[in-house]
């Protein structure tokens, strides 16, 4: 297997120009470690003349990626330019019946439209790996797809979207609201296009659905993950967290219960000490747990032109080496959809809200909770000059239900102002 | 490829009574993710009688190691004996010769004879893979030689001795001397059976050598491993550290300098709240630094049955896929080996000394410091009763051979009583 193996590859934002540098740099490094020179092609993005610090012009160009995927000098369709659907997908589409193999760094089409693609590429005889759309640099998807492939795995849990876990930490330190730190991420260009994918968690959930359906061995499932952003935490929620010992972390957890499948991509309480209440900036940690294996944890750069750049790299080394692994680690016309279950595991909860601040208050908060069948580890009352006096509550383990009716009883006491804040504390 | 993968298992102590435990148990499991069955022709250890807890009747028994591994109806040799020599060399030298796949968990074989191994399998286009020779349940060797494989790695470090750090961590916590500990582990049979395997450093010796040999391309060579042990550590030395703010750990580190390989495996100083220093009991943690990637942590279990077999399965099921991989992630025939380098890559040093408590002693030990050219960071002298006087020195960033100057000329000073510790603390 001496002969190259070519590369199409259509998007040239960051990752792409990171991934040119290291097959221009590495050229020795990549033949030595896979038996073969990896070359490059042909290239696509929308802009032909930016400077993009690398040069372009000994390669192909195409302005359509549909015909850079087709092409026949292509044996890999590498696909940076994101979206779900649109340019992205029709390209990827065309490589897999043009019989390429597909190296994508695209969560979102994978979220939404990755059984289908899987089914159609393994029909074909072709591999779809995607090791960076997940964590970035961290190697995660071939962990868990390789790695941890004796274990039935229990539960996959993760901080993976940088730009959240960036503004909720420069919150902390600055003692900054949110919207202040999200006007600062934009600037800095920490934000997708359309923010909401950040901040609304969605990105995160879209890696989250392909790391469950691996680790589960059912079909990716974006639409069944209870998805909650960022966007409603306010500092206050996040210095009384501190006070209390813990930080506000946008979760995902993914495990199979007697259920079905819980996917939930929100924010929770983490104790600050832990590893992963300890993680800063835009760093990612993904923390895997098999029956067998027990408790791997895995931290690094969660984005960037390097990191991620490196995950593409492993893919296209991967194919170049021979390998010929399935999209989501089994067959993809074998797996089914796993039935939904909503996160109903009992957990403790940090509850916040300001009371009306006259006798009886406290006591008709503590009976709702008490009629829910919800028991309270500890609670605290501020100090305060008002008439309203804000007051927090830790609970003992208790279901969703249980604490959703709670929340729905407070209403109905006359003593709550405005909306109570509810965070799971999650034990990791 | 629906033919099964058919194992012959050498060694059933803890790991190989794991690993029939999960082909057992997970055969459909196992089947989904590889596209085939995997089956256990037959089984070899020391004592056919003994009770395992898992049933071994309807596996073909093998006396001989070396005819278990040259059967026809075994597909990969699973070395799980442990031991350089021996039957472990014997066998898979003979599995090899017979046209089989090895799979082994055997550190010090690969460590000694790896280079010699890996050139024969290679040759006769067969693969040897050793996921569970480092760190336990980490998919560590998978990471390095896929996972970043696009990198030019730069740095590797590890904490890969869990009866090592069992040991400080209970010294630190119970605050007892390092006997007592020792003796401890030895009566929960943590040791290996030669225990300097162990706290010799040379069981996470062996382990860092693999690891340097994947990251930099140059051929195994445990022999130019720096080996320095925990057995002279006193419990004066980690309260000491631990007032400091450091923990003391027995780290591995491997880096290739300007003059060569660096690889060492000492205890080291690292910061108390760093995530090397917050490391508790036999879990182990490996930190991977690429130029692209940055730093990758990996953190789990590094023994045990569980964690171990599901290492042990991850290769067995690479093989089963039909991946076929270099031993170490480029063909063995065209590694070389790199001059090794001293680690005098330079550094802070903690040090602590008795002096003889007499006036001018403090200069005298200042003296020397400046002379050869080391700074001091902190210094401080703890109250004592008696005639000799405890003195610790945290110095700035110096040179081993600067470092190896001064201790030379404390000697000479005739105010230092006994042996001065000198400790380097790492920046992780």
């Amino acid at each position: 297997m001496t002969q190259p193996l070519r590369l199409g590859i259509a998007g040239l934002g960051t990752v792409g120009t990171g991934v040119i540098k290291i097959v221009r740099q590495k050229a020795n490094l990549l033949a030595a470690r896979t038996g073969r020179p990896i070359e490059i092609s042909a290239v696509s993005a929308r802009n032909r003349d930016k400077d993009r610090g690398v040069p372009i012009s000994g390669y192909a160009w195409e302005d359509d990626p549909v015909a850079l995927a087709t092409r026949d000098d292509v044996d890999v369709f590498v696909e940076l330019m994101g979206g779900s659907d649109g340019p992205a997908k029709a390209a990827t589409e065309a490589a897999i019946a043009a019989g390429k193999d597909v190296v994508t760094a695209n969560k979102a089409m994978l979220a939404v439209h990755g059984q289908a693609l899987a089914e159609a590429a393994e029909k074909a005889g072709h591999v779809i790996r995607f090791e960076a759309a997940v964590a970035g640099g961290i190697p995660v998807v071939k962990a868990l797809t390789e790695g941890l492939a004796g274990n039935e795995i229990t539960r996959v849990m993760g901080v993976m979207n940088g730009t959240c876990n960036y503004i909720l930490t420069r919150m902390e330190d600055a003692g900054l609201p949110y919207e202040k730190v999200f006007a600062e991420a934009d600037a800095l260009g920490y934000l997708e296009a359309d923010p909401n994918l950040d901040v609304g968690g969605i990105d995160a959930g879209h890696k989250l659905s392909l790391l469950a359906a691996i680790a589960f061995g059912t079909q990716v499932d974006f639409d069944a993950v209870e998805l909650e952003g960022i966007q409603k935490l306010s500092i206050d929620d996040i210095r009384t967290a501190a006070s209390l010992g813990y930080r506000i972390k946008l979760l995902g957890v993914a495990q199979m219960t007697g259920r079905g499948l819980e996917q939930r991509m929100s924010p929770c309480l983490v104790p600050a000490d832990s590893p992963i209440g300890q993680l800063q900036g835009g760093t990612n940690m993904v923390v895997l747990e098999g029956d067998s294996v027990g408790q791997i944890v895995m931290r690094g750069a969660g984005a960037g032109e390097g990191p991620t750049a490196s995950a593409v790299m492993s893919d296209i080394i991967e194919i170049a080496r021979g390998t010929r692994l399935t999209t989501f680690g089994q067959p993809a016309a074998g797996l089914e959809k796993a039935r939904p279950a909503r996160a109903t595991a009992p957990a403790p909860y940090y509850l916040r809200m300001i009371l009306n601040d006259r006798p009886g208050a406290m006591a008709k908060i503590a009976t709702v909770l008490g009629e829910a069948g919800i028991s309270i580890d500890r609670m605290r009352q501020t100090r305060h000059d008002s008439a309203s006096a804000p007051v927090v509550i830790v609970t003992h383990k208790t279901s969703r239900d249980a604490l959703d009716a709670a929340l729905a009883a407070f209403g109905g006491t006359g003593v709550v102002l405005g909306e109570p804040v509810a965070i799971r504390i999650e034990r990791v």
